[in-house]
């Protein structure tokens, strides 16, 4: 296996971190300059017609883009310690959050820096009406989040699972978004700090 | 088991689909009426605080939302025939191709959907220009499912699975949308055409 690896970038880390919390080595990485521009070469075109990073290169040569599809992949061949759930029911409230994570805070946080980071501009067609619409519903997110970790402490119960590091990597990447984390959501603050504090989260 | 349930709306539409795949009957069903903003009562709210529909009751009272976080429940206690694949390599590259899938072309037809039609000036803080961007990403989408098309029977090879569903929506939605699919995408209109004739296609 090779993994074509984004640096710094939330989805990259997503993946590294789901290796570490499975306590499987990483493979062989394969860097990919986002800045550079080295993810819209013919090349990596021909891997991944999306243009994006991660992707998981296969021992036959599949080439296995998207986030969740690696890390499910991974799932599959090392079901344990289980991120995405131990039974039916474990499985359908896990896919919920991650979901609720990914088409809400995750989306918004980077549909800000996507739409208005100077350093996106080259990069992304700025729709700045986007990133204020956006900007606008990050507080919601984040209470919906919020009341959930008063109640449990990871966002699906007492064991950390995808979920957790979809939203622990949205509110890393508020920072170089330029999203404040207003002081009064003590359970993100909690939460966020654990999950920091973790070997993985340097991955 | 009880399914909340929005009609014709896609996100419904798929979860149905996918019962009907499995051949399992659809629980009792419980019509939320989104023109007329049933689901955004608070007695809707408290079941799904992102307001979106469907939602499946299990017996316990537990709520699950999200299309897919349903139907990997469903998958994970009726695993025949597999719509999520059957081994770790088909698993990814199943979700890889539902994610491409959601993340392309089902959420550009929904964004401009969303942000362009006068059915939803009231129930969408509607951002015109982001209705454009997308509608000048249709074209990308259609061209990455139709090679995919040319070469196999169904997105993932030989056999139907969820993303062809998400997929087939998709495609289903852009006419409400008031997108059209142009005469040359013929992989595309061989494919649908032979989902749009399956039973399932009418649940």
């Amino acid at each position: 296996m090779r993994l074509y690896d984004g640096g710094r970038s939330p989805n990259p880390r997503r993946v590294r971190i789901f290796f570490a919390e499975k306590g499987i080595a990483l493979p062989e990485l394969i860097p990919v300059d986002i800045a550079k521009k080295e993810h819209l070469t013919p090349e990596f075109t021909r891997i991944n017609p999306m243009r994006r990073l991660p992707v998981l290169e296969l021992d036959d040569g599949t080439a296995l883009a998207e986030t969740i599809a690696i890390c499910r992949y991974l799932e599959s061949l090392h079901p344990e310690p289980a991120l995405f759930g131990r039974d039916a029911k474990e499985q359908g409230q896990i896919e919920m959050w991650n979901r609720r994570v990914e088409l809400g805070l995750f989306s918004s946080v980077m549909a800000v820096f996507r739409h208005s980071h100077p350093s996106m501009v080259e990069l992304e067609h700025q729709v700045p009406e986007w990133a204020d619409a956006n900007r606008e519903l990050i507080d919601d997110h984040l209470l919906l989040l919020d009341l959930q970790l008063a109640a449990n402490p990871f966002l699906c119960g007492e064991l950390m699972t995808v979920a957790d590091i979809t939203a622990g990597i949205a509110v890393d990447f508020m920072r170089p978004s330029r999203i404040p984390l207003p002081e009064d959501f003590a359970n993100i603050r909690r939460w966020h700090g654990e999950l920091a504090a973790r070997p993985s989260w340097a991955a």
